[in-house]
């Protein structure tokens, strides 16, 4: 998923990588500009940009995946995360492609992701480049990351072990709200500082890894608590 | 080593991810028209740009190099050479960096390596793309053979981080009692089958995987809802 991307060289030669490496679905949200309607269709990678998605909001654009994982060129830029080196992130990414679809953001070529787009990531992902120039080529990120995916798929498909459905966001996001509400009504929540508090919710609900049933059960019982609540 | 190489763009764009996984001897061979001195600086690759050296023959480019390797998108051009997957080549070219140089070769975007190139190589490598779409981009496919090769250097030298601290059964249980206090006085657990939904919601919370200071921030979600359930 390409956030914010400037040049559209960079869709172009992205989707040509992605095509490369057998990861076809292609979105973009917010292209700069109109980066994304003149993006180059770099050598074979036509069919991949004709099909790719474009998306107004980072929300929207992951709203049907179960793991998002945000890749950075920073070290610690954001304490709430868990960084993970790229061949770890790509173990639990090709792991979790098993049982529901996983969201990989880059961010634009100056600024990269911003802490807005963070707060819609499970966790970050850094290829390993050295410590003096890490700062990468956003196609050239783009190639080395489905590499990777790609890398050890035959012998995971051989002994892939099915875990349970993971929940889509789009349950997530609709647990977030129900708890968010609960939580205003019983003034947990100070409403000035309710913004915070949502990006921290949404965070830690993230970190849960709720399968698909269990977002169900939660989503559930939280509706009826809130309906108690509202009740009085 | 860039062969030919017709497009400034490429030169600078190899020369970039050469400089981000510390490989940082580029040599080219009679670059395009004048690819090589048009070769825009990408970002932090002008000082491994100001050191490439310019040959006019891939004789002369690899005659200090104790191994040439050449790439190719194709799977089985020449008979003469050993074909490897970028992986395995990877291993046998970490090996013999520790004795010598190791000279790698990239064709030009439109032909690849010659017959000619070739018959420097003592091997080739393939970058492992799909089937129906083999032809990478240049400055790509040195990026991925570069991270690659830089691979188990990153390694050794990565730190695993460590994860937060799990939450301990004993917050787990009181995260349980409130909620179960908050879904029985909502209605939501029927007090008949109390025993099995208390199981369920157990099992449920320790699937969630806490951590320490995640089950703290629930606890105190919980027990404020409950209060105001309460207070009615």
């Amino acid at each position: 998923m390409l956030v914010r991307t400037r040049n559209p060289l960079n869709i172009g030669a992205a989707a040509r990588a992605m095509s490369n490496f057998s990861a076809f679905h292609l979105r973009v949200v917010t292209p700069y500009e109109k980066a994304f309607r003149e993006a180059v269709s770099a050598v074979g990678a036509a069919p991949l940009l004709a099909e790719a998605e474009e998306y107004d909001t980072v929300e929207n654009a992951v709203c049907d995946c179960s793991l998002v994982v945000g890749t950075t060129a920073i070290g610690h830029r954001e304490l709430q995360h868990e960084l993970y080196s790229l061949d770890e992130a790509a173990k639990t990414i090709r792991k979790k492609l098993t049982s529901g679809r996983v969201a990989i953001l880059f961010g634009s070529e100056k600024t990269g992701l911003s802490n807005h787009d963070l707060s819609h990531c499970h966790s970050l992902l850094r290829i390993p480049t050295r410590e003096e120039h890490r700062s990468m080529n956003l196609a050239q990120a783009v190639a080395i990351v489905v590499y990777e995916l790609a890398r050890r798929h035959s012998k995971v498909q051989a002994k892939s072990k099915l875990s349970p459905a993971a929940a889509n966001m789009e349950s997530i996001n609709r647990i977030s709200a129900a708890l968010l509400e609960a939580l205003h009504a019983s003034g947990y929540i100070n409403p000035r500082s309710a913004a915070t508090a949502e990006e921290k919710l949404r965070r830690m609900l993230r970190r849960f890894q709720l399968s698909s049933a269990d977002a169900d059960v939660l989503l559930g019982m939280l509706r009826k608590i809130l309906w108690k609540l509202k009740s009085e």
